[in-house]
């Protein structure tokens, strides 16, 4: 199971009643952020998830309202008493992006990682027992979109494993992916396990244009959340200038790409009521939400 | 006049319901802005003074808590509109600081000028027609205090300007301070105007323990809003160790400099409910308050 926090959905700049776009996703106890910017340590907080287990930071661009919160989180991180590491992905340009905005925390109680991922391609790493996926996309800057997914084992066959005598006590590790090696024997989870099964994807896409490669890799997620700059159509043009998305776009990628949930998210700050374009936006993609600050999400396994 | 708004209380890192310490004061539609922690410009922003006005900025020290708002605040004031020029002043240091943080925010539609002041004298300079003084204090890295004063010249004299035949269409002039010249004559302030009458003094103070350089150059304030990081005298010891301040150590400050009103400020994220400590601190000092989220206040000439 992936717990979902949504923690603002605001663009361009924190609002009264609006922070900035930036997701929290935690699974067996740790914690994958995406994006950072001024004020999100604060719905941070209000999660109560804790800081010390966010081990990794995904950055989807360097434009300052998704990162400029990073130098006050790595602070609150530190006194939360984290002492490992935090692994910090972003587009390039992110290590020197990250050695201007922590120039206020010169010395933080555990390490930094940082990758800069291609702008080119997709690309693939592992974090937490997830699989992300970062997905050049289509702004002012080189930015990404990431695709997170869970992968699901086969289903345990005790016949299976019955019949080839496999000892009992040696079943819940199979069962977990792991094989195991004793005096006479070696056992693997091929033996006793069906065809993997279909696991959870979240997909986080923002700021972009509607793109064709990123249809491809949010295809069946059971979670896509997009931008949606401009509720109205008629932004058509400042949104291409601006290279953000209307809703309609988002909802028109979410039905192409066949998702289960669409929520849109990273608002402009003059769109005061995004909820007016819902229904609108549902006559496009009926399983759309608008986002809002701290919308949690709990995404598990089919059957 | 000058209105003054106490942005936040909190120090640290931002809260839920504690925006971090910051000050505006608004004098003749310029606002003067001190500090400009993480968060600071969505308290800003609820003020409704708008941000282009924002001339000058001073910074009391490089900590996060204090400087850490200052990329997005500078984005927000170009989209205001804001063209012309941002004057910033803070300790040594300032300038790298400047550059690290804003490597998210290389483009500004105006001008930043940066004055790096004296961590080791008290130096005094003019903004929007205010003096400000900035006072070293004593903090855990170099850290200013900063006193504003608004001068108040003499007053009018009907009787001295006519025994003196002033012609009444430059009394106005004269009033305010500035000399007229005609065909004929030359005429003064200082023909028409009594010694100059007390002003106006708001003192600000934050990170520091208490030092007697302070009292001297907050004597006779107005307001004196002072940090106050730990309300129960049993952390003495640990204000000594971060180099921070009582209630009760702000409270004999405010009583010794005999000021007219203290505000404290600057809070410990542990402090959650500071009043609980304000009847015993005005048993030192009685006009004592304890600063909350966007408190105002108006100072005025006396009389």
């Amino acid at each position: 199971m992936l717990d979902v926090c949504l923690l603002g959905c605001g663009g361009m700049m924190p609002l009264p009643n609006r922070w900035l776009t930036a997701l929290l996703i935690r699974y067996n106890g740790k914690i994958i952020m995406i994006d950072c910017g001024e004020g999100t340590q604060i719905p941070m907080k209000l999660t109560g998830w804790g800081f010390k287990s966010v081990n990794t930071m995904c950055v989807t661009h360097l434009h300052a309202d998704h990162i400029s919160g990073l130098p006050g989180f790595l602070l609150t991180l530190g006194n939360s008493g984290k002492d490992d590491v935090l692994k910090i992905y972003g587009p390039p340009d992110m290590q020197r992006i990250y050695n201007g905005l922590t120039v206020i925390c010169p010395e933080l109680p555990y390490n930094v990682v940082i990758s800069e991922l291609p702008h080119n391609e997709v690309s693939s790493f592992e974090a937490e027992g997830l699989r992300i996926k970062s997905v050049p996309v289509d702004h002012t800057t080189n930015c990404l979109a990431y695709v997170i997914e869970l992968d699901r084992l086969g289903k345990f066959d005790i016949e299976r494993a019955k019949a080839q005598n496999i000892p009992m006590k040696y079943w819940k590790i199979l069962q977990n992916g792991e094989p195991v090696k004793d005096k006479e024997n070696e056992y693997t989870p091929e033996m006793v396990l069906g065809p993997p099964r279909k696991g959870i994807k979240l997909a986080y896409c923002t700021d972009t244009r509607p793109v064709d490669s990123i249809i491809d890799l949010i295809r069946d997620a059971d979670l896509f959340i997009c931008e949606g700059n401009y509720g109205d159509d008629e932004k058509l043009g400042k949104a291409i200038e601006k290279k953000h998305m209307l809703f309609s776009e988002a909802a028109n990628m979410a039905r192409e790409a066949n998702v289960k949930e669409l929520i849109l998210t990273h608002f402009s700050p003059a769109l005061d009521n995004p909820t007016e374009y819902l229904e609108k936006t549902r006559g496009i993609f009926n399983n759309t939400y608008v986002g809002k600050n701290m919308l949690k999400r709990k995404l598990v396994f089919d059957g």
